[in-house]
């Protein structure tokens, strides 16, 4: 099933908006590679709790991305976690804070940044703190992939319109083939998730259902798992 | 006036998106500074020639791209530009050419990575070369805006989808205010443009139309340009 | 007083190596504006404190460090900390980790990677946590510095053939004018401090007295001083 | 033969220094994976023209790179090559241009950026134009090796003191083991190469002569060569 006709009732792109996107060259598959990785993007209250301001429901969401690092963890597969937390030094500096204040709530110690506990973070996955909205702006994330010799990253995480698609556009550009499970993203707001799970679809990852990349990862060897330090 | 709002009939978001996004604390204006530069994504003939498969027809685009740049140049505003061109050893390799393997067309040495002439660039604006979507990802452009010391980035270009609202974000992450007019971004198709528009605006720069950039940029004293090798 | 010809008598450089120098084009010295910072590099207590198997003695350099920092403070120029602290989960695949094991012993949480108390780090001023040899390298600190609109970055700390050097190089390439106090920078080994300050100050920063620094900094005006959110 | 012993003479370290570097946990050897790359870092004329003043006598050590590259082209081992080459438009405003003016003769178009002829890089072979002193600032390097899923980077190239130097270190950061050739780098003066060789060896990368970098690659199986687009 291509997953963008899929949406094609609710992205609102129309049937004259696939043709140009065929014709220019979007929209192909990506390659799964052997050593895969997951990065779980800002999966911390701020934003998974409804009662926050900033947060949203997101159950289905956390539940489906736990079955993701269920099966990651049985097959050797790292992962990595993202959170937002500004040193509050910071503060009064950072543009993204005037355009978004509402972010500042997230600084170092809060309960805000904490990863979400339905998730089961490990102690031997590593928690990448962030003052932006690319996993990957501005943090070591691109070294630590190329460090465990990663070929396609995996993206979970909240919220789709924001900092998942900030990250999977630097994933890509990073050199990594690109899997967005679509159970495992979150937003609060439905008109931004689906043009944003459109617009990764098209140019930069390959955004499937989430059995998709489960029967990847049950196809891996047990020897594809990256260890540390291996080579 | 709100450009959200302006634009809430086409972007798909509804009255209750628009209430959580303000509770979440986003959307507010952004600082306008003393010192803006102007940065061009990608208005290269690979994209503003309709005749070419990657490209639209983005004629109005260009000219107020042309009216902004003329203005900044009377005001010694600095401009720089992007185009994306492949070193052909890359195209086998770059994960974006396999999900986009349209882009693969913008090789080095092609008419199609030359800026559109419309825009005059002149030999004292810089010309980034890319190999991604955004106009910081793997250049030197953040470092050439802070040698300049500039405090606002005003983007203009193509497309609003794709390697605009990349480089908008990361412009965000590089520590600079970002403003974009949103008659000097083009893309080839509605939804997304409109949709893309909305996101920016709610977290990462002000979607205003150019005429209150204009006004912007007409206020500032002569002496507020900034000219290479200043400090 | 030449910084170079200073030094002659340590770094190894012959008269001809410094013609040499001189007809490449090296050695000049650079700006000093009107917006300057203070860098300190890895003064933490895994650098600082001689009972470490990576420390060093670094009285006389702390004491003029702090001298550098209670100006700056006065003055209003913003200052911020690096330190290096590895998540444990990061040590088994750092590539850094196997050619100098010994950096592993910096793990977040330890006393080792506390900023050494006598240098009395502020609350406003921010640490920017890193993982490699570079205070740029995987960090947002480029983005703060052009947050606060900097031209010149100040660099002190620890040790000058490594942190202090990677730092430097990447200060001058993120687009600022480097100054390097050489009171200031400290080693545990006397030939690679004074050979890197050669390098230093012929390609990439004035290498300069503390005295000079502190002069260039009181001859600010109280206006000069950084705020946050200011533009 | 321990790299570090075998420069005792030369680079100026002590035999207490060398304890104080063993005892800290600097110098162990890194490991050599199955996938290398070679970086050949700014062998243009620009530094290989001894008539040029940036330039240098650098025979012998283009000699030397040639046969690593000719045993990296059979055995399928990527290479990539590095020239500065600056748009006349950034001239007036970067840093490194205060400091080291000398390098502003390295413009766009100029018979100085152009590789030397004696390396004959092929046309599958990418060339990454930088305006810093590192391969990897403000270039798409890292994420080329990252989509070539590299894990060992062999370096060459001029000079040792400079952009070899910068190289190496952020190899190191961006994942990647790292080899030094030691008769395939180059500089115009003999302490600051002795110098920097003898801190890259403690700190980022194995300095080895180049028989046990070919041997390395003639026991690589030929189908250890990356491909493009192989994942």
């Amino acid at each position: 099933m291509d997953p963008g006709i899929a949406d094609a009732d609710r992205d609102g792109a129309t049937d004259d908006d696939r043709g140009l996107y065929r014709a220019a060259g979007f929209g192909r598959p990506v390659p799964r590679g052997p050593r895969p990785a997951i990065l779980v993007v800002d999966f911390s209250r701020g934003f998974t709790d409804p009662a926050v301001p900033t947060g949203a429901e997101m159950t289905d969401e956390l539940a489906a991305t736990r079955r993701l690092l269920d099966l990651g963890r049985e097959k050797g597969v790292p992962a990595v976690f993202t959170t937002i937390a500004f040193d509050p030094a910071q503060l009064a500096s950072l543009p993204w804070l005037h355009k978004a204040p509402g972010m500042a709530a997230l600084v170092q110690g809060s309960p805000l940044v904490a990863v979400d506990q339905r998730l089961a973070r490990r102690r031997d996955e590593p928690l990448i703190v962030k003052t932006g909205a690319s996993a990957f702006f501005g943090t070591p994330l691109a070294a630590q992939l190329a460090a465990w010799r990663i070929d396609t990253v995996i993206v979970a995480g909240a919220t789709t319109s924001g900092c998942v698609r900030a990250s999977v556009v630097d994933a890509m550009q990073s050199g990594f083939n690109v899997l967005v499970p679509r159970d495992c993203v979150a937003d609060r707001a439905a008109a931004p998730h689906d043009a944003n799970l459109f617009d990764m679809q098209q140019k930069y990852a390959d955004v499937i259902p989430l059995d998709e990349v489960l029967a990847y990862l049950g196809g891996l060897p047990a020897a594809a798992a990256p260890e540390g330090g291996r080579t």
